[in-house]
């Protein structure tokens, strides 16, 4: 990590606090680790954020959207695994009390990049290897202790002969466990895409770097249900998108990123799912739209010991943040795992019935035993025996070739006559067969990508000789769209005038700040530092018309700093146009209505 | 509750399982009392109705809105009084073990309104007196203890040496504790309102009534800061709203609801503060906004034993469903109940700086006592002794004009020389003072209005000789906007056709569904049934034009069911203009280029 890097993250993490991006929690208590607030410019960015992966990875897809509880009962997390598997290597420190990660200790201290990856066992024996000491008291840790720590959040739901709850881990059990209702508004044709935007919990043993390692976050997850043997994504969408691919094979050697197209990525059996190569390529093109900085990304697979409990092929996108890359989306290929694990717990029907083009004529062993025969013979077992013929008729049809068959029931065995049990071969026409879609996950991680937007939008220049910091956001997700000012504030006219034009832009739907206070340079710079694109000055040329038809305005560019006079009526067209992308600052300039100032 | 009324609800909770609005959560697994899932319908509409609520209470009036964690740690909840007081009174069946409200018991069983409110005991005698018996089991309830139980939802923070947290049972509590950088963000000028839209969490001990009564459940609140000494609300913007009334003193008597003006409610007293005046007015054109039928709809004031520990005056807006008044918004004023609370218990600033518009001169008696002499007269008591006589001079100058004055230190007195006391009265400039702010607060239910707007939606006629269902929801609020459908679904051309118009609708940002199975008049009351304002439909005649530009589709109103062929190239445009308001669908068909079907 070079010291530029630390310096920048330091800048962003000062910036996110100062100017209300995103704080610990409960500062006044002292604060509590893994808990963030979004400030009211953090709260905006991250629903901007968010309302932008909607559009591409939900709106225009035609996918749907559902919000489920966060509290969840015991018996889901058994079913998906969570209950047992979800968990994390701790270690607690003999002399502090202290509580640590026993992968990260390792990694801390070692060329080991993975060490979530290592057997418990060996990670302990590294401690000792390494002569780890404690990070907070200096204490040795040799021959501590590792051990298995769940990372749920657990609760009671409801009083005194209370059920376990669990905060969810993620968000996508929220959509997997209503899979028997969700396949009727989805009228039981696949594929389809079922998402959610929301919060997941995990009770981290050490939080850490800002918005990277938190106990609560938000996830923007989309489930795509589909039938493996039949459903294609639409690659040709993106075939001809470039990835940056780390793969799995040149992290183990020597090699580093790849620059493929999605349809080389397939063909050279780099990406071995389609429909993941399919939301590598489509998400590429959304993190440059909302800002990652396609310098600092890549697409990294997974290791095979590092990939979750239910994922068959599983690629990371990440985004260089302060010299380390962080995972910022996860794309897995699910397989039926979720699916069929929900089935084998509940009683709900995960299974689509799959209509095949033609019926299919199956033959089918039958046995149709004579029940005068049986019962008079063998009583209260004769049902039982029954049940045992079917089910030989099915598995050895041949055994009724000769004249006797034996069963087995109870332990005890039953020879029955062969006609007695009426075996036949019917012919069946069946119209199709009940399926187990499998799943293709993108789960986006909220938190993380509102850091790096920030991170990657930072910027520090000069302008007439004063330094200035900037966020080069992208215009959909600046959390102000504009600022209107006075020129100055002790001007009773001025600032009546900017108030009646921040009014009609607030009426026309735009996020509108209004500032009056400072020199307007400070101002500029304010909103520099938090991304609003454009600010509007009312200055005393405004009120030298006599009609507000006839007003000009100047509106101020964040990224050039250029200005131009505007004819103030024209004003919600012309931001409509800058918001829209329909128009850009420079080709303004081109009007005959505005000029440079 | 009349027969008329149950099947409405009915109704409309048959129409939100099977169409996807809201359905109990887990169903696979028995399901969890009080957890409901937002299907990909409710979800839309659920969305679509937080943004109206932002659009109203947070954009237009150029408020901030944060996003804090839904866990906070137990100081928090010591200082806002829910770890002590948030309970609700629980009767545990003797026989069965099933746990009731107790006050419920009473209120489903006698005339008692508002049993939340009478005290415990009462309640218990009550039971025994009304000969109440276990609705599950049975069983005689008398003498059964009445118990406190709290309704936050525990969990743990961390590991090891973990600490208690809890999931938030209010939002506004995320807000309140950041108050001292929030007011940062603010430039430390009141007022400026703070909002949040989140979840929340209460353990019920009976969850009842489909979305009224849940153990997770999401508010929007505004947490106004004001100085009550001299802000004032903008009363003249809502001043001719009328406002339906139900007064506390009405509920004791026997009137009924009074239709007064917001400025009419101020001038007879009966709305006692200006500012909950204020958002009862702001707060109704928007309910009449978002679908709230106001025939069904009323303020009520809170009685003096039911309001909050917090609240100092109060009102709900009510709905009327299924024949119950349930509670969607309480407009309390908070006073500053819980910044004191939190800056009594936490290290944070929860004061503002208010600046005196003159700086005020104020005398201050003061001493400044000879310590050559005090010290070697008293010793280690000296020290004391000059504070003792600095608070004397504070508390009764007049001591001072005695030749000697006496203090008190650790029960003991001793007399000074009032000439070695160097008493004077100093005079000071102060510029201003330390202030707590306020809070009025509009808290509004987002599940409880999506239920209302459901339920006041749902209408049932006859188009055609056919039983019609539909949800007649503001446009804002639909979640599809536009369904776009080919008349048949076997013909090639017509479905590649009505695909394309539909990925032209899904690019211009239009949330369209698209239908091709079944008749066209059964897909019409599909969309219907969930609100789905306009149907787009592409039909032969479609095709009978050979280039995009004069095609021409049919568009079919939801409310009028009547229909219009218009031109396809022109769809954009319409819709935008339907969706903002600016036509109708009859202004439409006033136009050259679109005819009635």
């Amino acid at each position: 990590m070079s010291e530029g890097e630390n310096t920048e993250l330091e800048a962003v993490a000062e910036l996110a606090k100062r100017r209300g991006f995103f704080f610990q929690s409960s500062g006044a208590y002292g604060g509590v680790s893994g808990f963030y607030t979004y400030g009211p410019e953090g709260a905006a960015l991250k629903r901007n954020l968010e309302d932008a992966w909607r559009d591409r990875f939900v709106t225009r897809e035609g996918h749907m959207e559902v919000s489920a509880p966060d509290v969840m009962p015991e018996p889901v997390f058994e079913a998906s695994g969570h209950l047992d598997g979800f968990d994390d290597m701790i270690l607690e420190c003999p002399e502090c009390g202290e509580s640590h990660r026993a992968d990260h200790l390792v990694e801390d201290n070692s060329d080991v990049e993975d060490a979530e990856a290592i057997p418990i066992e060996e990670v302990q024996e590294m401690i000792a290897d390494l002569g780890l000491t404690c990070p907070t008291c200096g204490a040795d840790l040799a021959g501590e202790p590792v051990e298995e720590f769940n990372l749920m959040f657990e609760t009671n739901i409801g009083p005194g002969s209370s059920q376990p709850g669990y905060l969810r881990p993620e968000t996508a059990q929220g959509i997997f466990v209503e899979f028997p209702r969700l396949k009727e508004y989805a009228r039981g044709q696949l594929p389809f895409g079922v998402a959610q935007v929301g919060n997941a919990y995990r009770n981290e043993i050490s939080p850490r770097r800002a918005l990277v390692r938190v106990r609560e976050f938000t996830q923007a997850e989309l489930e795509h249900f589909i039938d493996p043997e039949e459903d294609e994504p639409p690659i040709e969408r993106v075939a001809d998108v470039e990835l940056p691919l780390y793969s799995a094979e040149n992290q183990n050697g020597e090699g580093g990123i790849e620059y493929l197209t999605v349809r080389e990525a397939l063909d050279e059996d780099v990406v071995g799912s389609e429909w993941v190569a399919f939301y590598l390529g489509l998400a590429k093109g959304w993190y440059e739209r909302v800002g990652v900085d396609m310098d600092r990304f890549r697409y990294r697979q997974h290791l095979s010991g590092e990939r979750a409990h239910y994922a068959v092929d599983c690629w990371d996108a990440e985004a260089e943040l302060g010299g380390d890359w962080v995972e910022i989306t996860g794309f897995a290929y699910r397989s039926d795992y979720d699916l069929s694990k929900h089935a084998a717990h509940s009683d709900g029907d995960f299974t689509l019935f799959k209509q095949y083009d033609e019926p299919k004529t199956v033959e089918r062993p039958t046995v149709d035993p004579d029940m005068s025969v049986l019962g008079p013979e063998y009583g209260d077992v004769a049902g039982d025996i029954r049940e045992e013929l079917q089910l030989l008729a099915e598995r050895d049809p041949e055994a009724f070739e000769a004249d006797t068959v034996q069963v087995t029931v109870d332990g005890e065995e039953y020879g029955v006559d062969t006609d007695v049990a009426n075996f036949a071969v019917e012919e069946e026409t069946e119209a199709g067969e009940h399926i187990t879609p499998h799943v293709v996950e993108p789960s986006f991680g909220v938190g993380r990508l509102v850091y790096t937007v920030l991170t990657h939008a930072y910027g520090e220049d000069e302008v007439d000789g004063e330094r200035r910091s900037y966020l080069q956001v992208p215009t959909e997700l600046a959390p102000t769209f504009v600022c209107v000012a006075p020129l100055v504030s002790n001007d009773d006219p001025l600032v009546e005038r900017a108030e009646s034009v921040r009014e009609r832009l607030r009426e026309a739907g735009f996020e509108v700040d209004y500032d009056d206070s400072g020199s307007i340079g400070r101002r500029y710079r304010r909103q520099d530092e938090v991304g609003t694109p454009f600010c509007v000055t009312v200055d005393h040329e405004t009120l030298e018309r006599d009609d507000y038809d006839a007003e000009t305005v100047t509106l101020r560019d964040r990224d050039s700093t250029e200005q131009a006079r505007v004819p103030a009526a024209d004003l919600p067209e012309l931001l409509a146009d800058l918001q829209a992308g329909d128009a850009t600052f420079d080709a303004l300039l081109d009007r005959g209505d505005v000029h440079r100032v």
